[in-house]
């Protein structure tokens, strides 16, 4: 099952089930929820799973749906940094023992079609294409062969970074939480239909930037659900977002970021595509 | 005005405004607010301190109260890294350029004087006393002068640290995001009321741990409201944790560490004190 967040035209968000693989022309039926207006709602509700295959409602085409983040609000997001084996070794480094973890805030997350600001804070603006796990069912210090009960599917996210920030400090947080930077979806493909394996990528102006599997995970999700309940229970619609393999624009030579008018867009096999435009900021006060 | 957040006999939270200076005998008034069960809510509505002095309703000992964290589910906590003049110069450090930002979750706080779940996982549990910013009104980019205006007052933390967890890896997130373990309170005091200068401390069994004066910040509260609000939008409610200054048990010699039974106390003075007693953990899988 594909479920996506959209906004509605007369305000507010609902969810909708995808009948189909996610092409532009597949219908979308938008849920009748009383209590769930997002997919994070939806997955906080007991048995959402057959709510979500039973309900019926008004539908629409996919490609005329102006989509939320597939989870809007999610009370965590949690970020892994060098997950990728193969990008690790390349770089000379051991394997760590331990995920690097960070995070990100729910004003941090934006649409998987939206725009991106660039903001003239920090010119430095660099695309990390990331496996994401959403979690389904509360969890507290859950082993790994429990883990997987816990999580609802998957989604893409583009971890957008600003690396002048980012590395101020030796804490990353201040490079990775500006507002309305991290696209998330398209679709909450939920853990029956997809599995890590399948390839993820990232683009920008068409030039393939990143070209990975996500087979090559260090620490997969059930690994990284595990490992995160030890320290925090872990709630319907939580994100994980897996780490980025190597090709990000920080890391070529010479250095590329995002610029005012790029196209970027970040793709797994299976899960479906980010297409997201840059688009220099003009601030206000506010 | 000193706000709190309590927990009810009959279920859920409530918002009492202290008829004093926060001592046990003070009276508080249980505000009858139809939108609004903790502080933050309370935050979030327009003219929230005209509501919030006016209310009136039930009438209770503030030493009867079983407090919650004054904000019990902010949308955002941004915590900062060494940030006291005096205990940075004294490391043999220079002054930095920025503030180190890193994050805790809602589920990451507990009550003033909550036991602290010490975790089998990791027996380095360190204190940290931080004077704790309570942000008003909504803003983002706002400058340090306009600052002051977005915060509704001050409040105090206790950043515990799990030091083993938090140095597995570069980035500080897995040893400060447990669960139920940063006690934040006792109350709001609103930023009329009270300005950074006056001494902060932590005492362990009644020994005195760290003590340095809140006036010796590198990084004052309208700095970090102007520098966090370039990235990204602050709400009522949020919190700002602004780091700690020297004495804390992972730099002693030998280390020192809290243990099952130690009662930590972290005050600061016309802000008040958390009182929290460290009890070792017996976890069950959830």
């Amino acid at each position: 099952m594909r479920l996506v967040t959209f906004r509605r035209a007369e305000g507010g968000t609902a969810v909708g089930r995808i009948e189909g693989e996610g092409a532009a022309d597949d219908q979308v039926v938008e849920l009748q929820l009383p209590d769930a207006s997002d997919v994070g709602q939806l997955l906080g509700q007991p048995g959402w799973r057959g709510v979500a295959e039973q309900a019926e409602g008004k539908r629409h085409r996919l490609g005329d749906l102006d989509l939320a983040p597939v989870v809007p609000s999610p009370s965590k997001v949690i970020c892994v940094g060098l997950n990728y084996r193969a990008h690790i070794l390349e770089m000379g480094r051991d394997l760590p023992d331990f995920p690097t973890l960070f995070a990100k805030f729910p004003e941090t997350l934006t649409g998987p079609h939206d725009d991106i600001p660039a903001p003239p804070e920090d010119v430095a603006l660099d695309w990390e294409a990331e496996l994401t796990v959403v979690i389904g069912t509360q969890c507290r210090r859950v082993s790994e062969s429990e883990a997987g009960d816990h999580i609802a599917g998957y989604t893409v996210a583009n971890d957008i970074s600003m690396r002048s920030w980012q590395f101020r400090t030796k804490e990353w947080l201040q490079g990775k939480m500006w507002e309305a930077s991290t696209p998330v979806g398209p679709a909450l493909v939920t853990a029956d239909e997809w599995k890590p394996g399948p390839d993820v990528s990232t683009a920008v102006n068409g030039e393939q930037m990143q070209a990975a599997t996500t087979g090559d995970l260090l620490f997969g999700p059930e690994a990284l659900v595990s490992y995160i309940s030890t320290m925090i229970t872990l709630n319907p619609g939580d994100l994980i977002l897996t780490g980025t393999p190597g090709g990000v624009g920080r890391a070529r030579t010479p250095e590329r970021y995002l610029v005012d008018g790029d196209l970027v867009e970040t793709s797994i096999d299976g899960l479906g595509t980010l297409t997201n435009r840059v688009v220099a900021e003009r601030p206000q006060s506010a």
